[in-house]
């Protein structure tokens, strides 16, 4: 994993894809991209990472990409993906070691329906630390997420397991962990009362060694959400 | 293909799904529900299908599939799978013959990417005619349609083939076809000029035994979307 500084608009453009490597453009803090660190570790895929600064985003991004979207992968051969569901796809299709999705086509299928409903969650872990920030009334909104977290929470206790595919860590945990990861920094881990197996489903999330390996602290997403609020994000904070 | 009338609230539910058989819930005009019926049409995959009431849907359909969505596909063993793009990757998964993704992992990729892409195209076929009846100014949203329907154009002039996967039929045909089956409806015919390799695809579409299999005329869709258009949409125009 790279810790490398930001590239942005007047940068020169990084050589190409070392063999037996694939790139991922990524920004530090992005948890789409996060998604795409997750399988790149858990799979242990060879990569390098170019963080892209997404407020001021070099031309040679722009070309290889150019809705200028992290995360993208890039392959030694040019191949370009983007979409964080379907760089992972992808991902786990090239590389057959420790595979994440499940082979039978209706338990891929039940894992994508699961991301499908996963995604109408995400834009409250927006909507209500900016909500807050502007000083609105955002338990409505908060309300439609405890609603929606007691689903997952239910899910997991009829399935029985510990994850959300079965005993050990799949795909789909992966795909929704990065919002969970930073409940704290949202002032939202109020939210996992009264929800005892989702509870426990995130920590035992915080031992995976992917998680462990693509994390920051509370304290670093709290800066760096600082400076998101402010208008300025600081893509390389911490470096 | 069933001509069946569709199942409302208080109906009786239907017997349990023939050994050998997939059952699609459905509705004759649904956009969405039609890209299953296309995959089940160009695999000729043996198939029921139960047309709902999507303004009174039947009690046994919300137990069925809680969101009341189609497509909802159910197998003999009682699996449910929904979301139009999860129901055909699934059925092309399942059914070996004639196969409609990629084997690539890039080439599946590719159709994924597509498929985002075109998802942001399908909100203005129902903005704009819905606009017009309320006597907005569309022609806004009309040139954003033009030009994503260039870019469509664009797409196929630099691929060099006749459909958006190679030279035959792949599934991001399907998944595209079903809005330009309705321009005429819409009366967005006009966006396809200037557009030539665009307009010769719905030209080759149009004769693909699939895309004839599934469709509706001209006239049946003008007369489906006015009952639509005055809040009474009847789901059983024309049987």
């Amino acid at each position: 994993m790279s810790t490398e500084k930001c590239f942005s608009k007047g940068s020169a453009k990084p050589g190409p894809v070392p063999n037996g490597h694939i790139r991922l453009y990524s920004m530090r803090f992005c948890p789409f991209a996060q998604r795409a660190r997750l399988v790149l570790c858990a799979k242990g895929i060879k990569h390098d990472i170019i963080n892209i600064h997404l407020r001021d985003k070099p031309e040679w991004f722009l070309e290889i990409n150019p809705l200028g979207l992290v995360p993208t992968l890039e392959t030694t051969a040019g191949e370009v993906i983007y979409e964080s569901p379907i760089t992972c796809d992808y991902l786990d299709e090239v590389y057959p070691e420790n595979k994440l999705l499940p082979s039978s086509p209706f338990g891929k299928a039940q894992q994508k329906m699961m991301l499908e409903h996963f995604s109408k969650i995400t834009p409250y872990f927006y909507k209500i630390p900016m909500g807050r920030k502007k000083g609105e009334d955002v338990s409505g909104l908060e309300a439609e997420l405890n609603e929606k977290l007691s689903k997952l929470n239910e899910d997991l206790v009829n399935k029985k397991t510990k994850f959300f595919g079965g005993d050990s860590i799949t795909m789909i945990d992966y795909m929704m962990w990065p919002w969970f990861e930073r409940l704290e920094s949202f002032e939202l881990k109020h939210c996992l009362d009264g929800k005892p197996a989702l509870k426990k489903w995130t920590e035992l999330m915080f031992e995976d060694t992917a998680v462990k390996a693509t994390m920051h602290s509370v304290e670093t997403f709290n800066a760096y959400y600082k400076t998101f609020a402010e208008g300025k994000p600081n893509f390389d904070y911490g470096l």
